[in-house]
């Protein structure tokens, strides 16, 4: 039980007399397997307590087992009580994850007890991958693959991005994909000059890049990759940056083993991009952690201290982007193992040629 | 300009010396049009400002008109600067709507300032739709519609409820709806007497009802509506519960107008399944406010006190449940008009014959 292995070890993180509130949906579904909107989990060195309302009664019986259940009728009363009878002396809540007004309520309900803010203990966890959690993360690349390959030959001139962006939706969907975890980004010609852009009504020419950014979601985890593809010939000039970009995206997956700094890997695709001239027009981070969410802290930026460890899952995705002109973002994600990378993404060519 | 004439409305409830943040999104997009996921919205007696990053630069040059915009690197320090230079000596909050996190950095940059705690200040506005906003949700129930007509062909013996599903939204999003308000309810047979069913694998069979939730978006704006529809002859009891359904449905909508408190809505469609003797099944509220949301805070249920005005729009939808056998659930948008009700969702028949 993957679950009741991960509660155990945020419990073993606690004092004698601590309780910790975790009011994160993501973290409740890592730390119970519970999938429905309304939830609460209440952790104690010695006690654990899942708490709903009725409306997932049913659901929480078959989702969350080997932890007593509470259902729910006020939430913060009995709640409270809860913390009381478990002998807590203080509370930790996710502070970022709590809003001011449910705060207001609980600080109430509990007076005299002192409520203490912690940042992401939850998410320290989920940094590390475990064998369910990449099993699930290999499905929603799976779908993802498969979908781009039923897709990739709408890419052609005269459709439009949002006919583009949709049959893609579709095919992701059909294919088994729980949900899409953003706006899909099809951005063509000048467009692909925003990193943000989201499917328009514009059509495809020929002679553009078109620059996909999509992923899908198996079991709660979530893929996320970018291809950027030329439709017809494109010019000289789009073709120089599609193999800045993808050195600069190679060079960052080189860089990534157990014990590197994630700063390291920033560097690494920077630098690449810098040295051929373009370094103002890749104005982002090289990459983001994902699973259960699919923008989750750890971040493969400028300066970034925290060491790559195996079971870390993140996006490698340098792009440069040239206003009035287009743009080219080449994104895989990057697995880090015992002795180096596993390129999750690996099954989409990469190579201009073979997408041409 | 109708962003222009709501912060005007918010901004004459605050007191000299007064400023009020604006941290939700929805009621972002409501006062500035911006529908970007990351900003903030500053308004005092007398000034205005619109806080975002640089991502959203050339977005919010777009949507953003006639309030000034200020790009922030840091967030907080540059919002408590605006405050202080606004010469507000309090600063109003959404409770429901900042992190603990966020509430406690801002006490840190504005150390002295009290922060004090506001709850739905801005739904209370969005309570009542305006003739931009009604625009909008009409489109949204239109595409809702028109979309319903392409699937009602598909919901047939054989078909699993997660194709009906799929072919649903695969039409809504055709037809131009932005996203899905929530996913899909495609409840068959004895599944329908789950109220948030999900599509499942299950395959619809003659005989059974089957219960569809489904809604499109248009500029931001939601529809939400429901019909359960027979596959073939379906057994007396079922048809007997339609009726009843539709019944309370119909007396739920007379029941609207200017004047009348939001309970005495659930308390006409309740009546009707209680006297039938369904009391027990039908355990939700009769209906919700929607718009930026397809869940607002209005709430149609047992004992509210709220008095109805024009401008509103919520839905009224009854249904019954029986566990293991099946459900109906019927629910239309109503819009109060200044001489009654105005059913948004009319299109699309309710009787059992002309859909069968």
């Amino acid at each position: 039980m993957p679950h009741e292995r991960r509660r155990k070890a945020l419990r073993s993180t606690l004092e004698s007399g601590e309780a910790f509130l975790v009011s994160s949906l993501e973290n409740i579904r890592y730390l119970s397997g519970f999938t429905g909107s309304s939830a609460l989990l209440l952790l104690t060195p010695g006690e654990e307590l899942f708490l709903t309302d009725f409306r997932y009664l049913i659901q929480a019986e078959e989702e969350v087992k080997g932890l007593p259940r509470l259902i729910y009728k006020m939430q913060l009363p009995e709640l409270a009580e809860a913390v009381r009878s478990f002998g807590a002396r203080r509370l930790k809540f996710e502070a970022g994850h709590l809003s001011y007004q449910i705060y207001e309520g609980l600080a109430k309900e509990l007076e005299g007890f002192p409520l203490v803010p912690t940042r992401e203990a939850v998410e320290e966890f989920r940094h590390i991958k475990d064998s369910e959690e990449l099993l699930a993360m290999r499905r929603a690349v799976e779908i993802a693959v498969e979908a781009w390959e039923e897709t990739v030959g709408f890419i052609a001139e005269g459709a439009s991005e949002r006919e583009v962006a949709l049959e893609l939706e579709f095919q992701l969907k059909s294919l088994g994909s729980e949900q899409t975890p953003f706006d899909l980004i099809v951005a063509s010609g000048p467009r692909g000059a925003l990193p943000h852009a989201r499917a328009s009504d514009k059509v495809v020419r020929r002679g553009e890049m078109v620059t996909v950014d999509f992923g899908a979601c198996a079991q709660g985890y979530f893929s996320d990759l970018t291809r950027t593809v030329p439709v017809g010939a494109v010019e000289e000039k789009l073709i120089e940056v599609y193999e800045v970009v993808l050195r600069a995206n190679r060079a960052g997956i080189e860089a990534v083993r157990p014990g590197v700094k994630a700063g390291k890997v920033d560097d690494a695709a920077r630098s690449v991009i810098q040295e051929a001239g373009y370094g103002e027009n890749f104005g982002h981070g090289t990459g983001h952690g994902l699973g259960l969410e699919v923008h989750e802290p750890l971040r493969i930026a400028e300066g970034q201290e925290r060491e790559l460890k195996p079971g870390m899952v993140f996006t490698v995705e340098p792009g440069i982007y040239l206003p009035g002109i287009g743009g080219v973002r080449i994104e895989d994600m990057a697995l880090v193992t015992p002795k180096g990378v596993e390129v999750l993404t690996a099954a989409i060519s990469k190579d201009l040629v073979a997408i041409a």
